[in-house]
């Protein structure tokens, strides 16, 4: 058990490192954490890479919405950045994206933070949709060093390249998720937790380079995306109902067999059925009522910072 | 001191009253209560008066915006009604709600309830846009019958003609204001609040038309509207900071000189600057930022609830 089996994808250490905000053109506070940065870039160097950055859909934050056509961040598997046909707002920006930043496959950046914020009440929350150890050591220094931080895996099995994030262009990436803020809103709460968790991301990846990561706790508690579950729907496909409010603001609580999940427009109350407890994530999510999902479900799991 | 000098505008009784929701695309909690009403009408139904439902903006709902291109609820002044050359989606809506539910001046409807929601955190607010007996009267049966209601007053001294708001067809009308909730989201427990406060309003004018409304108290805290103040602007009118976190989520509580009021980007803390105490509504409205909005400033004030 050592650090020199920590290995990242492609290439031995990160020289390229870019930050994106803006992927939703509504969450406004990577967006305005890009201007700051931007007039002030030593916040966001360190000594063994470069930082660059990008505002990813400034058509979408033009319109003060999500996205123009499509959500961008739905836009990056290899199949779709391949396609010409696909030629909405955000599929041509997402090819854009890919010249800028990738090629994905090959990218010229090795690493992308992507900025997010969530309506939920997720607190500050390091998404990862990768899996090894340097993303687990990653996770042990952030709540280390920011312990209200939430660690979420969304690491499905698939190959990068059907990856649909825009965070996939690059071998290595995370996201940072925080919340609660309202769309087209900045909260300073929100804002503050963003930057410093951007910070601890950055200095940790210098740390990685230099090889110098401290000792960090064994273990780390996260929490792994099994599946979203959807609002009530009529049966001709309308909502039929909302988030019972005893689970409303609960992201990342024990949700018990008989928990209440939701409160239908008639008054029904309807009950989680599963048979053992699940953690819930994006729980009432302002961005997931365009396809009626109420919430993901997550089960607590550890990652091991150190490989046997 | 007696209930018979209760008057209102127009008739003598509220024989016709509207309730509206959705006059703000995004603000679904309206929206989704008239659908349940609709269904179960017995609901929103008194024996001395007819109750109708209008769903205001339907095309900016179907956008998911607050308006398509101009604030519904801006359009309601006399003249804008009477310019035909104003013919933007919104402008066009004004003149058929005003034909619908008006026309202003000589209305078809007693009374108006327009249902609104906010991302700030004001809790159930009961927003009177005119004075009199009649609405410190209902001011004081809300807060009777629902102790966590805000009262919170924006009677300008305009004639009724000169009012924007869409309320202002009828003679006689109030806004329900719940929050917190972000744009696009139902919250239960915003939802349950505003359906409550609705259901009191319909009671207490049932009361006031049977000349039935009970012993109330004499005196009622409220809030009253003094000006509005803008975010930190750059010299060439961008955002350049802000609401502080100390005032964040803090609306209806008092604001001394000194208090922190915003945060720039580049670090510094912006006071409150006045003279005396004040109190802050719709700090941090997602909607405001369209004109750079930070909050409302209100001074508290005592309504009478009988004459002397």
């Amino acid at each position: 058990m050592s650090l020199e089996i920590l290995t990242i994808k492609g290439s031995e250490v990160i020289s390229k490192l870019a930050i994106v905000g803006g992927t939703h053109g509504n969450e406004f506070t990577g967006i305005y954490l890009l201007k700051k940065w931007e007039k002030r870039l030593a916040l966001v160097q360190r000594s063994s890479f470069d930082t660059e950055m990008l505002f990813a859909n400034p058509n979408a934050f033009n319109e003060n919405k999500r996205y123009v056509d499509h959500d961008l961040n739905r836009c990056f598997e290899q199949s779709q950045l391949e396609d010409t046909s696909l030629a909405s707002a955000e599929q041509v920006r997402a090819k854009e994206i890919n010249q800028l930043l990738g090629p994905k496959g090959a990218a010229r950046v090795d690493f992308i933070i992507d900025l997010h914020t969530t309506t939920s009440n997720m607190g500050p929350t390091l998404l990862l949709t990768q899996k090894g150890d340097f993303y687990n050591q990653l996770a042990a220094y952030i709540t280390m060093k920011m312990p209200d931080v939430i660690v979420s895996c969304d690491e499905d099995h698939k190959d990068n390249s059907e990856h649909h994030f825009l965070s996939s262009i690059a071998p290595n990436s995370v996201m940072v998720e925080v919340g609660p803020v309202p769309q087209s809103v900045i909260r300073q709460d929100v804002y503050d937790a963003s930057e410093e968790m951007t910070f601890h991301i950055l200095d940790f990846v210098e740390l990685y380079n230099l090889n110098d990561v401290p000792k960090l706790p064994e273990t780390v508690t996260a929490y792994r995306f099994i599946e979203s579950i959807t609002l009530p729907l009529t049966e001709d496909g309308r909502r039929n109902g909302m988030i019972h409010k005893d689970i409303q603001d609960k992201d990342f609580t024990e949700i018990k067999p008989g928990q209440a999940l939701f409160k239908t427009f008639d008054g029904k109350t309807i009950c989680y059925q599963g048979e053992k407890s699940v953690y819930g994530s994006f729980i009432n999510e302002a961005a997931y009522y365009d396809n009626n999902l109420a919430m993901s479900l997550l089960e607590k799991i550890t990652l091991t910072t150190y490989s046997e």
